[in-house]
């Protein structure tokens, strides 16, 4: 098999888990790098990760993240901000750093206060994931297909912002680009919301009625099956946006409740339409490979 | 083949929909009746029903139900009750009519009025459907493994409830009897909650926010496409429950806006654990063929 010079010496992953370990291997069976190092923590898992393919060369010290060229943080959302700007201090100078948390403005802000930050680090966030966590479950053709939004800043080199983008791209992402805190609003609204809605229809649902509970209940609380300690790190690196979002679901249940109330079918009827409205649009643009 | 004695000579179902159409097409292939009489108010459509081998007879007067010994009422939940009334009126002493609307206090209390109820009406709901509507997508299969509630009052006689009870489970269905109040009580959680839920949830994300909503929106919202007529009518027919339920869900969401303005990790989590937890609980129950 012929050999093309990759793109990159080393991709160094921050965090191996179903994301951090998706991303490494994703970068190596696509040739994008030379070799993949793991970073974490735990030793006894790393060494699993690399016994089972997913990276190279592991550690624990974060001052290994020198001989990286690229290095995409993949720890919890609460605990990105702190990882990038340690990651900053170890890395030569020319190379870059992203990450993959799903809250963008806290992290890009926190950053931001590092001044070499400009020249180094463009947050990104891939929409890609699973209700499980681990890096047992890291799939290499996790991102094909879906979206991911890179949010440069002001100062934010075009260059920069260019690499991150074709990093995602190559691993097959269709890439948006968004300031950090219009990605907030948004995924507040399209990903947060949904899955505090869910958890809290999902809360109500005990033993005395649980046995009667079918497909739509299936349905529309599936993500409430998801970490709760993930979530509430989510939640609270995006609480600005999402207490906003939160207000507007209270707002939108309080007038199916006022129509409820006054027996005015034509107001059920016109917010059940608007909302089938939204989701038929949704129906029309989402359209994602083996769904 | 051998043929055996059906159980019923005419089974008639009034309102040949997804959910009608189907009950004929599982009552035909399971050999239940002689024939299939089904009745409607457009004669176009009825026919086409019977063409394609949905029913055998087909009738707009309501005064054919004289020939039925069983009935089942399968129009939209706001007409079933006034439909009920007006069959039994036709129907020959010692045979049997149910519904299938998926509200049972205000169907069971309007047709109690009638005295000589007791001895022929039982209320039922089958927990089965699509967000598809149409005789077009019946499906004979659609019941088996699925649940159905029997509602009977206090004056229901025994063996009528057996014999409502014995028509689902020869359909397929694992048949639980509860009042019909508290039926609604368990629906309004279940199914009419969830469905507003995720309307109010889908009406938010509009042309700013759709392109990245993805699967959790995806799930979260399915149900949202369902028919506002049907669903309206639904809601109505449940204002009682349904608006307990909802003041339940605003309770809850106002928690979570609690802990997200204290910035309490604990709080945050502690909701979350408690709706991951029952989420486990219906997932461990919630076995059905072909999921």
């Amino acid at each position: 098999m012929s050999k093309s010079t990759p793109q990159y010496e080393t991709i160094a992953i921050v965090g191996v888990g179903l994301i951090g370990g998706s991303i490494a291997l994703a970068a190596r069976q696509r040739g994008l790098c030379r070799d993949v190092l793991g970073v974490g923590r735990n030793l006894d898992r790393l060494q699993l990760a690399r016994t089972q393919g997913l990276v190279d060369r592991v550690a624990t010290d974060i001052a290994e993240l020198a001989t990286a060229d690229l290095t995409v943080i993949c720890t919890p959302v609460n605990r990105v901000a702190q990882d990038v700007l340690e990651a900053m201090q170890q890395m030569p100078t020319g190379s870059l750093i992203t990450d993959a948390g799903s809250v963008k403005a806290p992290i890009c802000e926190a950053v931001q206060q590092e001044p070499k930050s400009s020249g180094m680090f463009v947050g990104s966030h891939p929409l890609a994931g699973s209700h499980r966590s681990g890096f047992e479950y890291a799939d290499g053709s996790l991102f094909v297909g879906r979206k991911c939004v890179v949010t440069p800043v002001p100062s934010s080199p075009t260059a920069l912002v260019r690499q991150v983008r074709e990093f995602w791209e190559q691993l097959g992402m269709v890439v948006h680009l968004m300031s950090p805190t219009e990605h907030d609003r948004v995924l507040a609204l399209t990903s947060h919301l949904p899955h505090l809605a869910a958890a809290a229809v999902a809360g109500l649902v005990d033993e005395s009625c649980v046995e009667l509970a079918a497909s739509g209940f299936r349905d529309t609380t599936r993500v409430a099956a998801g970490d709760p300690e993930l979530w509430t790190a989510i939640f609270e690196s995006n609480s600005v946006q999402l207490r906003a979002a939160l207000d507007e679901l209270i707002g939108s249940l309080q007038q199916y409740r006022t129509a409820l109330d006054s027996g005015s079918s034509a107001d059920i009827r016109n917010l059940l339409t608007i909302a089938q409205q939204r989701r038929l649009e949704f129906e029309k643009r989402f359209v994602r490979p083996g769904d």
